[in-house]
């Protein structure tokens, strides 16, 4: 089913440095934009630099059913009141794919409430995912195991809270295993974080990276008509025994 | 998306009571299977007394995607064959939905790997569910807690591993508690358990029951085309140093 | 063993309001200290009001196995920076309690990475906690359910992760559930999350509940000698094929 | 603190082929019972031909704090009954360690409630196993990773159930990960299970094996006096209302 994907992108290495421009000339986010489009969602894009809220108003947020975060070079640039508003969306029940380097991101590091930071090697060296949970949705139409031929290097510990479920698992050709597609929940939201995704390497033009960003839009999509919940004070549903000598304030 | 469901029923209660046979004169599974048709899967139906693999033959499973299992009094009936049947087409990727007093079934507990056994009271007492879960699509469109009026109790501690995802938690009228809505991954294979369900009350005719069991039905469907899982003797993928003087046999 | 426990408590509600007073004449603080300490643990108190780092410095947290953590009325006047500072600490390994109302405090909402609200209803009504998993240390010495007789009502949805471990779920007598005794693990430290404990109601004098603390206090102190995680840039460990054409920036 | 443990081996490999009995001349588990008699538990052994109960008595079981396990070859060898016993013991609180290829033993699949099956390869490659939880007791007096420098391989999918805490991951040189220490609670006892171990490598003289083994047995060990579950009919705690028309039977 179609899911309304705003596809968001630092968009700054690609500007500035032509190594990064040659493998993605329309930015990051056009190849991630143009691959879920092919998966039948509807997709929009936005950037750090589109105006002082980075071209995610409450309105677009209102509109988008899973949003899709890419950064690496400037987190520090994204404001405060924007990472807000992107949190209590994914309270909402808005869903969140945190890309690679966003690792980092502000908004990752709020909802993970640990400091999220990993090892890491820019050596174009071979990583291999190996699929942990084959019930899970977000491995359909994938093999058990793929390799991105090169790769930046993460590596553990990887200062996360333990992921609710762990779908991928990678190797490393100089020796590190990396957690790589970690799902969680947070309020009526759901986050999956995915490790491959390099600004130099075509990362992104893989099919089966393709793939599973796809799936991932869909596992994250929020219930169409989910539980509306209250909170606060809330008068009792049975009733209370108040025929004793207990304290009534 | 309509999926392939087989609902499997124990049948006895129905046939031999005459309480069960006003709430269920054509049995649990035609309740339940009306339901699932209504929203949309594509429902047969089997129980014990159908021949010695009690209508779950190998032809069967292969054509379930999902499989629900009441059973109450008779278990110890269920073919040791069947049920290990069952269990390899659960890590084979079928779902399984195991309904209320099913928690003792040899199919669950073959499963979990525990007891299964709970406290239990038959008080027509009210249960209220409480959705601990927002995000998960077993809970959509449901409010954020219902109630069973006429409930069967069973009160922890439910002796089953912890759930990958708590969805549901009882309160009972008569002071227990109970997680009623357990969501684990078995192999390729997603299993549900849902505590809710007595012969004697109209538990399954209930509107929040039937949706509950259709979404979950949703949830635990297999992937089209998931990681085809080789197990095994395996060829190094990379070359292994062998120069040195490390033992090799 | 004995730990070092650093207690902490707003310390407001007992100076300000007899009743409250009445039953923590010297605070909450002071109970909890004195139930710790019998259990065996070295115990030190600090309060909001300790000077503008509220009595949690540099020093103290170095010298603190588990800091628990009471507040109520006063969570904005915690500082950002100690708040900083705790989650810091705990992300190198400083166990930490978390208290009844201290769910809406400034740090377990950063850990948590959600709003973590509730309902809530004060009625002095019977709250009974169920041990969810009686295989958890923080459930020795304890029977499978106790009472607080007079309690402050929290009910679902709680606004927090999944808890890594649900080790005791409480029935109230109005009606709800919660998921009370909630284990997390951040970076090398670990948060249990306690619901008991409202400041007009006798809890922290009662047995069950210090019996809960001493043993969480145990679970949570960390790792005598735990593994010295580097994070950053890093040499491969083996060899890396760069022989091929593949590119190395 | 000493616990009681009981060191259990199939011990056939070692009587039958002399590359084996040159690593473990009086057999693995007395290599496994020097080291956690040297971490201070007292230890017992016990092995396939100790006469039918192969040595787990009732007697015997009950004098456990916590079973370690080791087989291969001869798993189909052990009594139905013994394997029963086992699990009850489990659940009763007994802690398991389950080791290396023992992740075929009828105990852990039993336990685990699937096929526990893997890829593996005999090549004396390294295997590099890396902390994924450094708050858990079993890392404590490790390093971040540490290598067995000549493993057999165990490949992913392995077919468990998510693990509750996955402690340590595992890297091989032919190209595989593997999740390598895998925690899980059953009823009231705790399973460890801990990949390391071939009987053709020296796998359980190295150090930081040993020190695993020693923090493992303490984490399993069970409640001093844990709660006492009762499970069957239970009669209600609180009134429940029979005022009304509802139905009683």
């Amino acid at each position: 089913m179609g899911r309304r994907v705003t596809v968001w992108n630092e968009f700054r290495h690609e500007r500035e440095n032509d190594a990064v421009a040659e493998v993605y000339p329309d930015g990051i986010h056009a190849v991630i934009a143009d691959a879920l489009e092919d998966a039948g969602h509807n997709v929009e894009t936005a950037t750090l630099d589109d105006g002082p809220q980075h071209g995610l108003s409450e309105e677009v947020l209102e509109a988008t059913d899973v949003l899709t975060w890419w950064g690496h070079a400037a987190h520090d640039e994204v404001n405060e009141e924007v990472v807000e508003r992107v949190q209590e969306h994914v309270l909402d029940g808005m869903g969140l794919l945190v890309l690679h380097s966003a690792h980092m991101s502000k908004i990752f590091r709020k909802l993970m409430g640990t400091g999220c930071g990993l090892k890491w090697r820019e050596a174009a060296e071979t990583e291999r995912l190996w699929v942990t949970d084959p019930s899970h949705p977000i491995t359909d139409g994938l093999p058990e195991s793929f390799e991105v031929p090169e790769a930046e290097m993460y590596g553990e510990h990887f200062d996360i809270p333990a992921p609710e479920t762990l779908v991928f698992n990678s190797w490393f050709e100089g020796g590190e295993v990396f957690r790589s597609g970690c799902c969680y929940s947070r309020g009526e939201g759901r986050v999956f974080y995915f490790r491959p995704g390099h600004e130099t390497y075509p990362v992104y033009h893989q099919e089966e990276i393709q793939q599973v960003l796809a799936n991932a839009v869909e596992w994250a999509a929020p219930n169409e008509d989910g539980p509306e919940i209250y909170r606060g004070n809330h008068e009792p549903i049975e009733d209370i025994d108040i025929d004793d000598d207990r304290t009534v304030h």
